[in-house]
């Protein structure tokens, strides 16, 4: 029974041993292709391809180890296995509510050459939108305990391709892009935010346009346990090589890994049109199935919160402006308040009426916990409790505020990167959001970490990222994490991980040279294929003068007010921010209608045209509602897009509410003009957005009354 | 009425300020002096001496920043206050129970000649035996987060001294002694416990004997937010110059501060007799005063444990033999169990029934907790989660147990360095402590420090012991530390940090070439300046093969038996293990009563004779009672030692026990050789205790009946 149950498992798997593998050993999945060989000098490479067309040339995989021991000498083949898998699963919330999952997997078992014979399996997923594969270190008496000095993976690529790359910083992601072929890479000129990077080094997700038409993205999946992956670029060459984040000893160790154990994927999308990218679902099939049972608790949202007036300098997250604050030992009460701290009392019943008023779900509030006075750029280990208001924040009168309002407050954990000082107060400060009933936190790394020495995007924090998932969830909390690395992911295997930022958002346009229009259209391509991003969206007040005219001078969002809009749509997140002030949405209510019905959770997601750093319009169904919404951005183009209505059902009368740049809008010249219509459609409409430069529409459609 | 309180308040403290201080300014105490002045090139030296003789030659003072701007260039002098200080206070536990606390203070206002001048205090006491000093950094614009680069503090010897040093490890004091003159100072060959030192860089508490007649000892005290002091060493010029342990980052930075802030006190405690050195309470009284209100809590013990079993190859720490467990994911219950794990339920009942037997307070368990299978070495982070037991140790039945016995049972977490791990679950492993009625926990750090590339010595791990001792103190938990920084008389402040290790141990004559004979006649003035430490007296069986012939051949205590009990006097903790197995106590329970009846806490403690390195005879008078215990030790020598009991009441009488090295005994040849012998004694009496080699004698004297 046993034997005939194993039969009946390798024949579904489709299971093949090879005891004698011949190299080159070969997988595929409808187009794409995969075929891994050893070099005349014994080292293992791979190549892709699309159909006829190159996608990775032979490149090289392999890893040094601390030891001097490591896999980046000469291998034998032991030998391989195929698989094939098709399956699908239904993630908690997503784009889309059912997910195929099928690939062809290939095992490859390589031996050292060269005593101890270390083994090393490396597992190649071939899925008809691209390849993931990562390195797998088996339990074996050679290889326990093992430190990655450098990991040797090569992407290959045939040609000069055209590149949407950030740099190398291995502490920031928060960088607009840059848009040029691979052979241009230099990140000399551009301004570091944490760390500079090596000139030609940049970040995944790395988005890359052949001129042969194939549009290639390269990451990682299920980032656990090692360090994030940046690549050097070799402009000669185009040749791409791993550069793992090093840790703080100085030794360029990378990882601490024991065996059994196995690195993150690798993983290259590859489609010949730009929204098969978008749809790709490939990152979150290489992550594990969800690690928890329970999960009502879990509920994609949206949320206002004190948070923009600060960035547009109306009110402070500080509560007094003496600097050199102790966290120990200050009588908070005894400060001279400033006057405009933002997280007081009455302004925060202010959002929360506004939350109440509009049905958005939860308000955040930043600022309202002790040690903001002097708690950036201090590289202070004490700098937050996480749990002791500010004199003028009543927690206990806000909480029931809240409650009598049907409204949940958002709670917000800054760690000014003292992360040593975070992880000894977490249980704490848990326990504290438990008792004031709020049930999701936003955190924050700014600045330089500690433990020193460590960088944001190392295996450390890699770790502290992972296990602060997980004593969330062990509190059904929901998180949502800035200045974190980049997602990989890992949203699939806890989905109590509802965003992140770690990207430039939206609040750079408030203090900095700002994101260009394009900026947009790009994140979709880059960030996001990681995960959702907590990009803030939602600003009506496009000038940013108005709210102070001495700080903010020349300052602006470099969008569209129907852009805005139009981001709840392209920029994918469980997690949704109505990010401007109650004061700014209430003079344009009707905008804010869309804000108030867009969905935040999918049955199903249409990419229906795009291109990175020009345009992307995008159609979602809402959950089990008989409802799409429909974004469409541009670049600092004016363009029209045709979009075709065939998503919908058949038969069935919808009214569709247009947001629309008003006549004349421009995101410089005349952002905040828009104008909104309805009209009644079918799957047979097709509808003309002309979009201003730097602008954008939004669509609402719901069955007709 | 203010005013007229202010000028009392100077009066009685002499306060005296100076608007324009003429250099050399002096402090002194009965024979000890202090001048202060600055050099030619405008930099503040110190110099002190002890009546006539010169102690520390003019020496320099300042202290580098990583700014560049720090306090190691021309300094102005821009004032001067000196106080007479003269009051007492009782420790809630130690070797007496008044302590004074007198001496002149003189606080020395310098600025920075060059801008942006800075400004620096350097705050003096002079005691009657000795002068402590630290740098204080006033509030200032100028001056608010900054980085210790360098401390240029230095002592410059009049002449070769002779010197009781271990090498300048910044990961360990595990060291035995080397006794060579200054200029012959050379760790080289010896071989490094952690981190090899520099040839000329040494520990402190440094012991030194002039040929003048002069003791001197250098050390810190109260060490808080600041790397550990080593002393870098000019053979040559005789000069010691302050090494401070450095970060994580390869910089070479040392302390991050925040003004306020000051450094520890450097200490220079001086006599012209040994005794005085020990007796000394200069450390204790640069302290600061209990930080704790209610301390009943506190509870000076001993007691026994499941532990030297272990470190003598007849029981294990871990469970299983299989080694690269992983904590997560493992089911410890399907580990093959190796039949011979120390800590499971019936043997530590054996234990709870022989300290319940005896009168002893609680039990030590090591290995209760899972993750010992691969603990050491491997630089793991998720090593151990301290609330997990071994399959064999029932915690609900011991507490049962063990509470029905009237006995406690005492915690044990072994961090294996990894202090981040340790930091994240202390709340949880604090929670199960008082679920479980322990209220007594023994840290251990054994292995390199996670946060990698921080030392056992540097701030980070300092602040690290010190947020233990409150956390603890928080849960009113007492805590005994090993492998952690010397203590530098904090247990003023936080008494219930009972004990350190943090220096060799009686466990290295279990698996190592063992500590020489002279051994504990040294760590009294070195070790021991700081505070109390956790020797683990007490082994009876003092050739160790029979516990295991095979693994333990040729080790031995390299002491006689009497003088494991003389350490219950002369090697002062409030916290005293019995640390043999019962088994071997049960061979020798005439013995075994003196470690019954030792206090553990006392009125008073006079030191009889002493010379490092060679002998030291101390008697104590037990707390709240008329029971004195005298302890006597030798180096290899055997001696003879003459202890007049002129300490006793006059006109009472007693009866003396007195446990002695039997005819023929010595520590190589015939360590176990022991005699008993009681007599009655007056305040008249005079002893002669025949000390054997490497032998030592313990008197019990109590009233006659």
């Amino acid at each position: 029974m046993r034997n005939f149950l194993l039969v009946l498992l390798l024949l579904t798997t489709g299971y093949q041993a090879k005891a004698q593998p011949t190299a080159p050993l070969t997988a595929r999945l409808d187009k794409v292709s995969l075929t891994v060989a050893l070099d005349p000098d014994g080292r293992p490479t791979y190549t892709v391809s699309l159909g006829a067309k190159p996608v990775i040339l032979p490149s090289r995989l392999g890893l040094a180890l601390a030891d001097g021991k490591g896999f980046d000498g000469p291998m034998t083949l032991v030998g391989s296995e195929m698989k094939d898998v098709d399956n699908s699963w239904q993630p908690v919330w997503g784009e889309v509510k059912n997910i195929r999952n099928h690939y062809q997997q290939l095992t490859v078992h390589l031996r050292q050459a060269a005593a101890p014979g270390r083994l090393l399996d490396v597992t190649f997923r071939v899925f008809a939108d691209g390849v993931g594969f990562r390195y797998e270190f088996p339990a074996q008496p050679a290889l326990q305990y093992f430190t990655v000095q450098d990991e040797l993976t090569e992407f290959q690529l045939p040609a000069d391709h055209k590149a949407f790359w950030i740099p190398g910083d291995y502490d920031s992601n928060e960088y607009a892009y840059s848009t040029t072929r691979i052979s241009q890479v230099n990140s000399s000129n551009i301004e570091a935010i944490q760390l500079k990077s090596a000139p030609e080094r940049v970040q995944t997700p790395l988005m890359l346009k052949a001129d042969n038409g194939l549009y290639l993205n390269i990451h990682e999946a299920a980032l656990l346990n090692y360090p994030a992956m940046m690549l050097n670029v070799d402009t000669k060459t185009f040749s791409l090589r791993s550069q793992l984040v090093p840790d703080a000893t100085g030794t360029g160790a990378k990882a601490y890994l024991q065996a059994p154990e196995h690195t993150p994927w690798r993983t290259i999308i590859v489609a010949d049109n730009a929204p098969a990218v978008l749809a790709s679902k490939l990152i979150l099939n290489l992550n594990e199935p969800i690690a928890l049972t329970e999960t009502s608790w879990i509920k994609p949202q949206k949320f206002v919160g004190v948070w923009w007036e600060m960035h547009v300098n109306k009110a402070s997250w500080n509560y007094a402006d003496t600097s050199n604050i102790k966290l120990a030992g200050t009588d908070w009460t005894r400060l001279k308040a400033n006057g405009h701290h933002g997280a007081n009392t009455a302004n925060v019943k202010r959002y929360i009426d506004f939350a109440a008023q509009h049905g958005l779900q939860s308000v955040l509030v930043e600022g309202w916990n002790v040690g903001w006075e002097d708690w950036a750029n201090n590289w202070k280990e004490e700098v937050f409790d996480f749990v002791t208001p500010y004199p003028d924040f009543n927690v206990t009168e806000l909480q029931q505020y809240a409650q009598s309002k049907g409204v949940k407050l958002m709670m917000h954990h800054e760690t000014s990167s003292s992360v040593t000082n975070y992880e000894r107060r977490q249980d704490a400060a848990y326990r504290f959001m438990k008792e004031h009933n709020y049930d999701a936190v936003k955190t924050g790394y700014v600045g330089r970490i500690i433990p020193r020495g460590e960088h944001h995007d190392g295996q450390w924090m890699v770790n502290h990222y992972t296990r602060t998932a997980q004593r969330t969830a062990e509190n059904q909390l929901m998180v949502d994490m800035h200045e974190a690395v980049r997602p990989t992911g890992l949203h699939r295997t806890f989905p109590n991980w509802l965003a992140s930022e770690a990207a430039r958002g939206n609040e750079f346009n408030a203090w900095s040279s700002g994101n260009p229009p394009e900026h947009e259209t790009i994140l979709p391509f880059t960030r996001l294929i990681g995960g959702p991003m907590d990009y803030t969206p939602g600003i009506f007040q496009i000038q940013l003068e108005s709210w102070n005219p001495a700080r903010n001078q020349g300052k602006q969002v470099h969008t569209t007010l129907a852009k805005q809009l139009a981001l709840y749509v392209t920029m994918y997140s469980p997690l949704q921010m109505a990010a401007d002030l109650p004061e700014a949405y209430e003079k344009h209510l009707d905008a804010f209608q869309f804000i108030k019905d867009v969905a935040v959770d999918w049955d199903d997601t249409r990419i229906l045209l795009a291109e990175p750093g020009e345009f992307l319009t995008t159609a979602r169904k809402a959950k089990g509602k008989e409802e799409w919404y429909v974004g469409s951005i541009t670049d600092e183009q004016a363009r029209t897009q045709t979009v075709k209505l065939d998503f919908l059902t058949p038969g069935m009368k919808y009214e569709a509410t247009i947001y629309a740049d008003g006549k004349g809008a421009s995101w410089d010249k005349n952002p905040q003009a828009y104008q909104i219509r309805r009209q009644s459609v079918t799957s047979k409409s097709v509808l003309k957005m002309q979009l201003a430069p730097g602008g954008g529409a939004a669509i609402s459609i719901k069955p007709a009354q």
